[in-house]
Order: C-alpha cells, then sequence, then structure tokens
C-alpha cells in the first residue's frame, strides 16, 4: 500500500479542504484509489507552521481556529510560515500549494513550487499565477526532476476540464475552445437578465460570497484571462503570455443590451477563447459576447463554469460543472494525487 | 515505433470511418500518438472478407462500393464473410467491432468479440449489444486473457463520457446520472417545442436521416435503456439486466404538453437515468421527465447527447457532445486504440 506524505502549502479553505476529504476519506481511499495520504507539514503566511514526519491529525488541524500564529498551539509548531523548511524538509513527497493567487509576478507560489520541484517533490497546486505566468519553466523544471506539476484545479475547481483534454480527447484535433470562466461574472449576467442593474447583481453576488469586495478582477476579465493562458497552453500548445490575451469584461453592459438580447433568442456571456489559427499561431481574447441560445454555453447559468472544445472530428464538446467552492477545489487536489499515483506510484 | 495490426469487423459506415482516418493520419498518429495503425484484415456480412497480412490500402477500402460480395474484387478477397478467421488468424492485435447492434442476445458481435478476447487479440467495439447483455462476462474473459475489452463508443459516439468517469472523476463519489443519450428522440422532443406534431417531427427526423424507418427503439426508449445499463454498471458497478431497468418513452407526449410546459420555463427530455439508493443497490430507468429550464439538461437540443453526473465532491459535472455520426463515433474506437496504447503498449 503506497502512502504519500503531502505538505500542505497555505492552509486557507482549499487546503482545509483537502484535510478535511482526507480526515473523512483516507480509510476508503486505500481499498478505491490505492493510497492513502499522510500530512507531514502545513505552512500559512497567517497561520505559523509545523513539520510532523510521522504525521499530523487532519481531523485536529481542519478544526483549527483561523487566529494569527495559532499553528503556535500545536506540540512542535510554530507561529511563524517556515515555508521552506516545510516544503524541502519535512520528507514529503509531494506539496499542495494553495496559497493567494498573485496576478502580477505569481510569488510567492511561483517560488514554492520551484522549492519543491528542484528538491524532487511533486507539486499539485490551485493556483493560477505559477501556471499562467511561469507554467513552461514549472513543467520543464519538473521534467528534469523526474517529478509531476499537476494543476487541474487552476481552471474551474475540480471539474475536469485540462484532465479531460488530456487523457480523454487526444486525437481528436482540438483547434479552440471557448469557456465561460468566471462564476461570479456569469452570475452578475445571469441576474440581469433577471432584470437587476449590474450594480444590484454585483451587490448581490458579493452578500453570496461569490465576489470579493473588489469584484474588478472578476468583472472586467482579468481572472478569465489567466485560466485563458493556462487552457490556451495546454491544450493548443500556446507560448501565450498574459499581456498576448486582448482582454474586456461586462461592466458596460446595459439592462438594455441584456433585454434586447432576451428579446432576439440570445445571450451576453463572458467568453475565454483561444484558436488555431491558419497560420499556426494561437489566437486568445477575453470578451462579452452575445451568444444565440442555440450555442452550447448560452444555457450556462449562475456561478456554474463550462468549456466548450471546438474539436475536427468531434464538433463541439461541453463540459461544466462547478468553477469554485471549497470541497470541488480540493478535490482537483486530489485528482492531480490520483494521477501523479497513476504515472509515478510505486505499484 | 509501435504499429498495431486491426481487424475490422463489420464495414459499415462506423468502421469505414476508422479506415479514413487511417488513411488520412496514420502518418500523423505516429509523431503525435506514438503509433501507427496496419488493416490486416476485413469482414463483413454484406460484402465478404480479405486477409492481408501485410497489411491492406486503407484508402482503397474506404473507396470500395457497398455491393453485395465486392470484397471479392480485391486480390485474396472473398464474397463470403469468413468472420472467424479474419479475427483469429488474420495477426490482428486488435479487432474493431462494429456490426449491427442486436437488442434482443447481442448476436452475433458477442461470439465475434468472444473469439477475439480468448484468442488474445483486444477488443474496441461500438456496440452496445455485447456491451448491455454480456459486458461482465466479456470484461471477464479480456481480463482472463491479459486484453482489453474497450467501448466507448458504445455510448455517445466518440463524446468522451465513460473515459471522463473512469479517469478524470476517481474519487469524486459518483451518486448517479442523468442522460440524453439518443439524439433521434432529443431532435423530436426539440422540433415539438417549435410547434411540430409528434409525426411530423418524426418524419423530419428521418428525412434528416436520424431516425430509422422504425423508429420505435428510438422514441420508445429501447436504444437508451441498453445504454442505462452500459452505463450503470460502468459508473456505478452495478450488475444491471435490461430487464432491470423500467422503461418509457415520448411518443405519448403532445403538442399541449410541450406548450404548457415552455409556459412554466421547462422542457420535456427523455431521460435515462441511475442512481445509487441508500440500501446500495441501484435503481434505473428510461422516461419522459419535465425538467425546469435550469437543470443542466434542459438547454441540450437537437441531436446533441449528453451525461450528467451526480457526484458527491462536485456535485453536477455535464458533459455534452455528439451522440452519432460515422466519424463521429469512429473516433471512439481511436480512442479505444489510445488507452490501449497507454496501458498495453509496447513501450
Amino acid at each position: 500500500m503506497t502512502e504519500y506524505k503531502i505538505a500542505l502549502v497555505g492552509f486557507g479553505g482549499v487546503n482545509r479542504g483537502l484535510a478535511q476529504l482526507i480526515a473523512e476519506r483516507n480509510a476508503e481511499w486505500k481499498a478505491s484509489l490505492g493510497f492513502s495520504i499522510k500530512i507531514v507539514g502545513v505552512t500559512d503566511l497567517f497561520l505559523g507552521s509545523i513539520v510532523a514526519k510521522d504525521g499530523l491529525d487532519a481531523k485536529q488541524l481542519v478544526a483549527m481556529p483561523v487566529e494569527k500564529g495559532v499553528f503556535a498551539q500545536l506540540p512542535g509548531g510554530t507561529a511563524e510560515a517556515f515555508n521552506e523548511t516545510v516544503i524541502r524538509h519535512s520528507g514529503a513527497d509531494m506539496i499542495a500549494e494553495a496559497t493567494f493567487t498573485n496576478p502580477v509576478d505569481g510569488e510567492p507560489a511561483t517560488t514554492f513550487c520551484r522549492w519543491a520541484l528542484e528538491s524532487g517533490i511533486h507539486v499539485v497546486t490551485t493556483n493560477k499565477g505559477p501556471v499562467a505566468l511561469h507554467g513552461a519553466e514549472l513543467k520543464d523544471l519538473a521534467r528534469r526532476h523526474g517529478v509531476a506539476f499537476e494543476y487541474e484545479g487552476s481552471v474551474m475547481s475540480g471539474t475536469p476540464v485540462i484532465r479531460l483534454a488530456r487523457q480523454a480527447l487526444p486525437g481528436v484535433g482540438i483547434q479552440g475552445f471557448e469557456g465561460i470562466l468566471n462564476g461570479t461574472s456569469n452570475y452578475v449576467l445571469t441576474r440581469m437578465k433577471d432584470g437587476l442593474s449590474f450594480n444590484d447583481a454585483v451587490a448581490q453576488a458579493q452578500q453570496l460570497g461569490y465576489a470579493e469586495a473588489d469584484p474588478t478582477a472578476d468583472v472586467e476579465g482579468f481572472d478569465v484571462r489567466l485560466k485563458v493562458v493556462i487552457l490556451a497552453n495546454e491544450l493548443l500548445n500556446a507560448r501565450l503570455n498574459v499581456s498576448d490575451v486582448a482582454c474586456s469584461g461586462i461592466s458596460s453592459i446595459s439592462p438594455e443590451d441584456i433585454a434586447q438580447a432576451s428579446a432576439n433568442d440570445a445571450s451576453w456571456k463572458l467568453i475565454g477563447s483561444a484558436s488555431r489559427e491558419v497560420d499556426g499561431s494561437v489566437r486568445a481574447s477575453v470578451e462579452a459576447r452575445l451568444l444565440p441560445n442555440s450555442h452550447p454555453l448560452a444555457g450556462i447559468s449562475g456561478a456554474t463554469n463550462a468549456v466548450s472544445f471546438n474539436t475536427a472530428l468531434l464538433g463541439n464538446v461541453t463540459v461544466s460543472g462547478p468553477g469554485a467552492g471549497r470541497i470541488e477545489t480540493a478535490f482537483a487536489l486530489l485528482s492531480d494525487i490520483i494521477a501523479i499515483h497513476t504515472t509515478h506510484g510505486k505499484q
């Protein structure tokens, strides 16, 4: 029986969700997945850090209050985040990197990923920053050190879009994709269709916890742009940077635009897309588009996300599911670990 | 470089489509997939059979007219379908079984699959009959002989529903599924929403080539029932037989029912579904259901198929795409061959 030793880097909602899954399901995974997981280290800039080579009690970790330096209360724990020690020296086989997304330079998450990979430690992450901004470098680093760099959760949380394309669609000829990749903006557009103004819809999204206090990244398309870079580079073998992707959002769409679309059996959607051009280059954008209601993405409502692949042999294939959520995103990390077990696992 | 030797069993639209893909893409596959495919035998009850251990010209095969016994015109060919010879003695590594679906006993396709598997030859098939009626026996036979029995195309043609569940969703806790699994009946319901009567909508589906001269299997749910058995046994580890699945169709739905549904922001759909009950048993059915338009399957229109998985960790995840088509179904066979290459390939 394989037991993976994991270090959790960042202990917000997502890695707390992973710890909860480990607490509840480790015994079942031994039978159903062929492995179990032991948490040997946790580090978080706010909570502190702890290393325990014999393993930490996942249930106890989940129950830790969100208080500055609280890990100092654990035997062997400290209020300081000794990130490098936890990543390099906890004896972990893999780290689950789930710190905040920094859209400017991907730090400090990218450094955390580098530390792990160059130490021969697998990385699973839900963080868009390192993948969108430094994906090629990190994939190459992983390859050179014979370990995995997996990031299913960086797009559409646990809904398997990257793994679907990689494992179920090789040979199909993916020529491009269109996606609804941000739940907040899609929720806002859905509520505007119900008659709300843009500002009222944003306020409601904030009340429901979908939107941040500053909703700019969601409604102006910046969040989607990172995901488009990740998907284009993954699915179309592109080498796009964020600055290659033209980006506009939904804040200029008026209630009148929405009503007129409905009258014409169409819907406004914030679409992140990329396609391979005749000359072989890849063109990508983020923009509000008016879709006929017969389009596979027109009916995706509320906070749901979806990607429609445009393929040579199957035409359009579309996958939809949650695009956010604590447990949903933690499942992405689990699915990355399962993929590592399949390809690198000690049999 | 691996070269797979394949025998095509049945040479209707689907295997002709596979031959076309081989003719057009073999060179590209060497680079992109790591293998190429050589056709070493073909057999078809109407066209005859041929064995050629050095390989047949795929392009020439595709161009053969659909005439009784036409394979006799090929050097070494015969007007008779020597099925067992082609399957067992053509030197094939695998057969692509794409004969007609027999919903009563799965024959002769099931016998063809048995011959191959017990000879240590992989089977890829798009045929619902053997999988729905004898799936457990054939999977066991494949396991005992160390070969693969793959059948992605038996449900939703090449749209990857089985492979999505197997490879991208382990650990997610699939509790059930609902699917629109028959394009003809969904097309009929979509046209009825546009105002056509049931009979006129069926006639239009027949004109477009979606529906058979006898549309019973499509509109009464019998086709969907076979697919529900396949998916329930695959996704929920059920051991259902066709007779375990209650089945009704759409022929009793009136234009008034459709209009009333539209007025209530809902849609009638023919839904094949299965779910795990509290006692661990699996309950499955095929029936017309009134779905609110917010349901992930309500917006699936025309001949498109879709399956929505109900999962413990992600809620609903839905995949939609083509459910029929010559090349689309041939792609399913290719995706099965890719899966065999990944798991059984000579590296």
